[in-house]
């Protein structure tokens, strides 16, 4: 679906080793992390510098050709999807650290870089990078910035957007223009802000200046038993309102822990209807107080057992076992949906109440491992999709899920983006008017509609109303919205 | 310069006590907080609701009238600066606290609403709005919003953006959208994060929704005095490596300190070079651990003397003294002009020195007071105005001061905005097609570019290069542009 002129042009540009366009290798892009849609792209192009993204770009630009930016491909919402006559942009051959500063606390990275890399190479000078994606080994700084990542410290230290400074972009005309500044709270309007998190569609990221911050002195973890998640929750509020911090707050519930065990082995106990892991961070004085103060107050709340990490060595096993949930779940099905919804911290117990009974109606089993303080829940939605009809009543499970939670006054995703997969749920949270308010800002970008088409926004034809190619004002045409 | 028509549809909206015409009651709005620019506005209208706000905005819409939003004009760059031919819509009528949620920590309050109400008004939960401008006794939160406005307080808490989690605004055209959600990290952009700082050029806040926090539980505060700033500074970086993040760090010269004990006998140390200011909040358990880590790091940089406060009552003179210092600044000069530069901390005391150079040789005196934890830096340029010559050689040094910041890798503003103020200093922080991006965001809000015109953006007209009126891309008009 891509031109031979594009195509040449495309490797007179990057090389033969830049641009794969072989059948059986461009199926290895054919998705993100989110399994159930699939698309083999009409070409792949492993740029290894900015000056290539920019060249790659006009390319595509002056061929009307829609491109799709991807990092690491750890994607939970289908952002990264390609498109049959797209060109997918693949980030991970620009994996340089460009500078660090460590009096001032910075660093600058190409957007191939890991998550953890970063804070491997800052390492020394006793820094790191915050944000902690479960995928950080793997994903990418460019892909967390496309998704706002989260992650379990993010209770305390906040989301990618938080953590960035500056990035500069290629707009999907090919120009290179410079979003934020290395200080704080910079002149003009926050592009930065609105360029974290949009999932590709404003342009591609091709350098980042990312926040480091000092390695804390102290750090206590902790895991409470507790009979129903409805009580862990209790211990949550009692702790948040107490005035307490913590780095993170996570919980896993029966289902969760299960799995989690089989897989790792972390020394969840095993029967329980959830587990709590807190874990404080900060000066070494008053630490402890902290920790006994949480301690008493998971008691009160009707925790069972206490066990705190006794080594850096049991401590890195909890979190294995936590950041392995994902993973593990193969053990209990052959399938799952994950869902990414929040919801106000206050409402944990009445949400999970009304989940295990749409669960029940819908005759399948939920497993929940979530960011606790935060309220961001991750429900697993396990069935097997070679029994007739399971994956169907899955995905509209895991829809009903999405739904609950804003109608507590929640939101369909908290950390994962919206991608293909939520799409058709953004008129949900949003007015026709807030909606079309975005789609000004995406034009103001990308007047041509060119990057990442499909994506974030309801179009018609992927919530299968009006059938038809993109255009860049789908709300419009779909008379979803009308404008004054 | 409004018409009659315009004029009596006004009148016939909001009434004749929400319609202020008469000139010398105008002439109250002549200017905000920057003193230096002043414009009799054309009309002043003082809506009550958001439908009021709504109606207005419409009839300026259909009029091709600017309009101009105000708050409390306490602002300090004129972003308030009133046009002879437009609209200066005043939201003071416009604060009503509209719900309270003591359990999520949320409050919903119309933009007239002062900053310090809202803490005021949730105190009895133990809760408070952090963000502190030293006006906050006085400005609104809708203000606080339009700058983007910091404080004291904002080295470990964050500015306004981070404390403000949905804005309900009305664009130029009257219509009525909703930015952010009262959920963290909603999906779709941010462009909650987009509005907030943009001084009014997007549209007008009519309901504010902002996170509050806990009151800590403990809170410590002392004064450290220094032989010179450059030692002071010495003590701030070491207090941040060493890892603890104080709610504020503050210093103040030795012209400060002499205008605050004459104002307010606060008890700072008269004769030093500089006083810093600490403040330590968070758990009671740990607190006097992480005070004498302070402490004796203060005394390793050199201070010479530490005072810690004894009592709230100290404590809050301390702050009062601090708070007073811009008010102060009358007994040292009749006029003076406030920078807000920010620099890298690490680079204080290098650009202390070339800052005196400066004063030096402009013959003038420079007082400086800054939140030294996050380098933004407020030197204030003292001159008589009745002395020809003074007030163009003080502006003058203003701007070099400015320029100096960027010069070391900083900024013109930290938190008082660009407003008129900095408008021209924008292209020396931003290339031509940073900034040709904001303008295209500015455009999808505000295609007629009614809405604040003339602030920001650097446009021919108030630069001093080509006289002629407000157009929607001045930038490209003066040739300061070229688009690909």
């Amino acid at each position: 679906m891509i031109s031979q002129q594009l195509h040449q042009a495309l490797v007179d540009c990057l090389g033969p080793e830049g641009v794969v366009s072989e059948r059986t290798q461009l199926r290895t892009y054919e998705m993100d992390a989110l399994t159930g849609h699939r698309q083999v792209p009409g070409v792949v192009v492993l740029p290894e510098s900015k000056e290539q993204v920019c060249a790659v770009v006009r390319l595509c630009r002056d061929a009307g050709v829609p491109i799709v930016p991807r990092g690491a491909g750890t994607g939970l919402s289908g952002g990264a999807m390609p498109r049959e006559d797209g060109v997918l942009i693949v980030l991970s051959r620009m994996r340089r650290i460009l500078a660090i500063d460590p009096e001032n606390q910075r660093a600058v990275v190409e957007p191939g870089v890991t998550n953890s890399a970063i804070s491997q190479a800052v390492a020394a000078h006793g820094l790191y990078y915050a944000p902690d994606p479960s995928s950080q080994m793997v994903c990418s700084i460019g892909g967390n910035v496309a998704e706002n990542s989260g992650g379990a410290h993010c209770l305390k230290y906040g989301f990618t957007t938080h953590h960035v400074l500056a990035v500069e972009i290629v707009l999907s005309d090919g120009e290179v223009v410079t979003l934020g500044d290395s200080v704080l709270d910079p002149p003009g309007y926050d592009l930065r802000g609105v360029f974290i998190g949009s999932e590709g569609t404003l342009g591609i990221a091709t350098s980042i200046t990312v926040r480091l911050l000092r390695v804390p002195e102290a750090v206590r973890t902790m895991v409470a038993d507790f009979d129903t998640p409805a009580r862990a929750g209790d211990a949550v509020t009692a702790i948040i309102e107490a005035g307490i911090i913590p780095a993170a707050v996570e919980m896993l519930d029966s289902l969760a822990i299960e799995a989690c065990e089989d897989a790792t082995g972390a020394g969840y106990t095993r029967g329980i209807g959830a587990a709590l892991v807190v874990e404080l961070d900060g000066p070494e004085a008053g630490i402890d107080e902290s920790l006994a103060a949480v301690e008493t107050l998971c008691r009160n709340s009707g925790a069972s057992k206490i066990r705190l990490a006794e080594s850096d060595h049991e401590r890195a096993l909890i979190w294995k076992g936590r950041k392995a949930a994902f993973a593990a779940m193969g053990r209990l099905a052959p399938n799952y949906f994950v869902q990414d919804g929040v919801i106000p911290r206050t409402q944990l117990g009445r949400v999970l109440e009304r989940m295990a009974e749409l669960a029940s109606q819908a005759e399948l089993r939920v497993a929940n491992v979530f960011h606790a303080g935060d309220g961001n829940l991750h429900p697993l939605v396990l069935y097997n999709g070679s029994n007739p009809g399971e994956s169907e009543r899955a995905e509209k499970l895991a829809a009903d899920i999405a739904e609950l939670c804003v109608e507590y006054g929640g939101s369909i995703t908290g950390e994962h983006g919206v991608g293909v997969d939520k799409a058709c749920s953004m008129p949900k949270m949003f007015s026709a008017d807030d909606l079309a308010t975005m789609l000004e800002v995406r034009q103001a970008f990308d007047p041509a509609g060119l990057c990442n088409p499909d994506k974030v926004f309801p179009t018609p034809r992927l919530c299968g109303e009006i059938p038809g190619p993109y255009r860049p004002h789908p709300l419009e045409e779909a008379g979803l919205i009308e404008r004054m």
